[in-house]
């Protein structure tokens, strides 16, 4: 436990009321023990860190001006949060912070109700504040209602979507702006490049020359009409601002104003909150502020497993095997190496995806779209319109975000583009709006599209492999978050054929067929099973579609009980697929499907997860057991 | 067959080589003749109008200029692409737009080379050119590449994510905008009362009164000086102007030219040929240009059925029964009235959902957010957290476009938000992108939604009123194209018990369990399987999410042979719901799974493709008499 006399501000602060009253040195003094309590309490258990840092001053002076919770702050994915939940009674949590039955790393409604909206994927919060305000002329409310959004979020199309729609209804809505430039996009908000463009125009100088020669010849005038030309420029300035972008959207703009200034944000943000309309407030933060080993190295400390508070870096495990996103990362390296037409797309995840070791050896054939993975998903069908082989690397949950393009824009037109899916199945400590549990379901809906999943990283490597050759349709490989196996790599690719799955071993009792992650649990649960005079045949399916039905007629012969093993949605994945099969050949085989529930999973370790879901070795040996002892079955009733 | 003699110029077209060599006057009458070509066709035939006849001098001058199908133009959803089909091949093929085995009402890769990239859904086209444009790097082409946008898709956050990117790629891209003013977000371009702020602007006005102050006291000088002044105001004007947005982004603007002078618009291509990097082109267009009732009338003839060609209006049939979109207007408006907390949004599409009726009866609560249905959900999902009922109305294939936010903006947050999937199931004569085939698998997919289907429009009614009712979590009702079915309607509404079937009649060889518009088919079938002796119970579903497993545990018991019918996919819809639930509770029922082929589906008529695909009554009779003549099942061989 921290010694909370170390944080002399904090410690007399457990929600936004207790500081209202501070004066501006208390509020600095605030700051400085949120931002060190942060680094105190991250340094020791992980979490997103250069966020939060940066929004340490806007945190404390919205909520010292507006009156939360009633006054509503959205902020868009949450992981900048941090200081809002150090300061909204959760102070004590935060060492709890991200692990099973702590607080979230995100946003929850459920968790406080200074968390106005849940956020865990960019670009809502406009959508959501915009809602909230217009909900106050139905509900007879009039709370002041505060978006705030990073760079980065705002180059994700549904930001300008809302932008847009907050402007036609002239909404009673604050937006903040937390520009810590990091967006990849920089130039979308660089308007002093434009500024210069302006400056630079051979009208404007032409017009300048014509000044400047008339003013040369006026004697005792000329020296005060210069000082007027230099005042146009003046002018000119004051009027092509960042703002542009925002005003022609509707909006009053404000800014830019330094966000580590909280007395000047707190001024700010009173001279708003008297205002009527939509208003846009720019203010520039730095990532990591305050914290040097983060400044320094902005990627790196977004979010850290436990680290070294002096120098910032991150204890290392020994030993471990490489992660499935480095094993891509270098696998898609060596197959561009091969096929220059093969491509590598991001949407903004670079180092998430292991794409930036594409970046690094191979920029050329590399993307990195921004947050737009609707337009990432038809940016790369265009490219296969000409033959490019785009890979296309966003994790499970993200491309849920671009399911109609997938559809209309690749699927229905026939193109060749491979879909990476990484973080399938529990991703852990980041929690439901980052399980990637619904993929084999959607993407299975979808005409034509091949899926695979592999038992280990060496399968990984042959799949993609397999997916830049197989023309003709989309092609989507996913795999969980986390280190792989340890298996050794083959020096050549295999290309995989369509449709067939490996069998594992044979047994007679049971067979267990199994989809990627799973496999190695069901390897674990064999000799186990075995104990119990089970005898269970394993089936490492490869491809979730299309199925390898002439195995599946093989085994709806030879074994009555069969074990579906996945980790996804039981609600129409790969062990509905097998029911769906089975129940259109009239197969009358008893079908156990193991899975994940039809619900939203919470966040803790993946291991705590499995544990508690019953998709653990352990759990996956219960279930078998009961299902193989299980004499009656109601069919044996039926007439 | 109409007389190609009364079209001089496009008689001797056929493919875009035919004009380049023409002079001005011979492409003004080409226009002419195009459009002329237009409204003789779609009149009696019907289609898509407004749209095509104010993009004729925008096509033909693209096509003179620019060499396709080498060089490839990228049309925003097709229903603009007439007069490029006109130009491109297939005038001849005209008069069968849109019906069973005639072209596409849409582009479509395979149906001519000149259709560079297929569409249907809005604001694909600059992320899919962009794609072309990069490809070029890789394929050692030197294509030019052009996407041709109207204002309402510029609207869509595709469309800005895409600018984004071109710009910070600076990619050798032409985007041209149609703007014919149509866009409900008329703010977003009318850049001109942007200029109207800067002159108003107090700080500008101190500015130019001290110039003019000045220049008072300068004698001669004074009037020259004056000029220079007004030369300011000029020099703003030009710098001020529609296209910062764009320039903002990365693209050089040219503009706002007229989209109807097919000179002008030759020359500006020909420049634009001549550059590199991103570049936009603002062309001010009329929609239904040309032709007097569509000008007067754009909303209604943006799609038609055949109308008469002097008057423009459409042919009535009499005494059809009110559609599915009206009676859900209507329902919606009468349910607003007695609870003013239930609002109404459309994602730009008032009329065809029949949200147009709330914006007429209580404008108050009615929404538009524009072509934006991801920020259109977040935004219901803002107003839900208040207390608000927002009623979302989206087209189901639309609805597709925002499956992220329905599920971790909505769902995972517990917001009671009722979604309305007018056009769920096959939509007819807009073909593949536009069927609503999908949305029961990737509904159902989402944990905590409700899923209904009414079987007529009193049922929808009540659904509708039930939807608004069931707090805690989304709703979605999902009803098909055209038509109901005439029945009478209840004055009252009636709340529905939720997972709650209804058993329309008794029988013992088979249970049908159908769903929505399917349940009118069976009652027509059943009857007809009386005369082979095949007594059927008819099951109404209502509910497909959560099932009504008391009802399913009863009939697993009476009835050995079980069908499913729906109209959506059969790969994890309704029927995989049932042998999902069949399967865990070791059920051996025989189940037919009666739906939609995993495929897409071509246009035709809804009856066409009902009957091509075997699921109009004759197709349903079948399956269902040779299902329960089959004597033998795999399953009796088993051992």
């Amino acid at each position: 436990m921290l010694d909370m006399n170390n944080y002399p501000a904090l410690s007399k602060v457990n929600v936004p009321a207790d500081f209202r009253d501070f004066t501006i040195p208390e509020l600095k003094q605030l700051c400085t023990d949120v931002r060190q309590y942060m680094v105190d309490v991250i340094s020791v258990i992980g979490g997103h860190f250069g966020g939060g840092l940066g929004a340490v001053e806007l945190t404390v002076a919205m909520h010292k001006v507006f009156n939360t919770p009633q006054d509503q702050i959205v902020w868009d994915t949450g992981h900048q949060a941090y200081p809002h939940k150090i300061l909204t009674g959760r102070k004590d949590l935060l060492p709890t912070i991200r692990q099973l039955n702590g607080i979230s790393g995100f946003l929850k409604r459920n968790e406080s109700e200074y968390d106005a909206f849940g956020a865990g994927h960019a670009s809502t919060s406009i959508s959501a504040a915009l809602g909230i305000a217009e909900a106050n002329k139905y509900m007879g409310t009039n709370r002041k209602v505060i978006a705030v959004i990073g760079d980065g979020a705002m180059t994700g199309g549904m930001a300008y979507e809302a932008m847009n729609n907050a402007g036609m209804l002239g909404a009673n809505l604050i937006v903040v702006l937390n520009d810590n430039n990091m967006s990849i996009a920089s130039n979308v908000w660089q308007f002093s490049n434009y500024f210069t463009s302006i400056i630079t125009n051979p009208e404007y100088n032409k017009f300048k020359g014509y000044v400047w020669d008339l003013t040369g010849k006026m004697d005792n005038f000329g020296d005060r009409l210069r000082k007027v030309v230099g005042r146009v420029e003046g002018g000119l300035k004051s009027i092509v601002t960042p703002g542009m972008l925002f005003e022609a959207l509707g909006f009053r703009y404000f800014g830019p104003i330094n966000g580590h200034n909280v007395h000047h944000l707190v001024k700010v943000f009173e001279a708003a909150k008297g205002l009527t309309g939509p208003i846009l407030i720019h203010a520039n933060t730095e990532k990591g502020k305050g914290y040097a080993p983060a400044e320094k190295h902005i990627q790196r400390l977004h979010a850290s497993t436990p680290f070294d508070k002096v120098t910032g870096i991150a204890y290392k495990k020994e030993g471990a095997p490489a992660s499935y996103t480095k094993i891509f990362g270098d696998a898609l390296v060596e197959i561009v190496k091969q096929n220059p037409k093969v491509v590598g797309i991001t949407a903004a995840m670079p180092d998430g995806t292991g794409l930036n070791i594409l970046q690094e050896k191979c920029p050329d054939n590399y993307y990195d779209v921004g947050i737009a993975e609707e337009h990432g998903v038809t940016f790369s069908a265009g490219l296969a319109t000409q033959g490019v082989i785009p890979v296309v690397a966003i994790y499970s949950t993200f491309l849920q975000r671009a399911i109609d393009q997938i559809v209309h824009d690749i699927a229905l037109q026939k193109l060749h583009v491979v879909f990476v899916l990484d973080r399938a199945g529990l991703v852990g400590a980041d929690g439901p709006t980052h399980h990637g549990t619904l993929d084999l379901t959607y993407l299975r809906m979808i005409p034509k599209m091949v899926i695979m999943a592999p038992k280990d990283e060496n399968e990984l490597r042959n799949m993609l492999y397999t997916a830049t050759k197989l023309e003709g349709g989309p092609v989507a490989i996913r795999y969980p978050r986390g280190n792989a196996l340890g298996v050794p790599l083959s020096e050549e690719f295999t290309q995989y054929e369509v449709g067939k799955a490996e069998v594992i071993s044979d047994g007679n009792d049971v067979a267990i067929l199994a989809v990627g992650s799973m496999v190695d649990y069901a390897t674990k649960v064999i000799p186990r099973l075995e104990e119990f005079g089970i005898s269970a045949k394993l089936v490492n399916m490869r491809f979730i579609k299309p199925l390898d039905t002439n195995l599946l007629d093989e085994i709806a012969v030879t074994h009555k009980r069969i074990i579906t093993l996945e980790e996804n949605t039981l609600v129409g994945g790969f062990g509905s697929a097998i029911t769906e099969y089975f129940c259109d050949k009239f197969y009358k085989n008893d079908i156990l499907r193991i899975g994940l529930p039809d619900g939203f999973v919470d966040h803790g370790t993946q291991a705590e997860l499995h544990r508690i879901l019953e998709i653990d070795a352990d759990g996956i040996l219960n279930k078998i057991k009961n299902f193989c002892q299980a004499e009656k079955h109601i069919n044996e009733v039926l007439v």
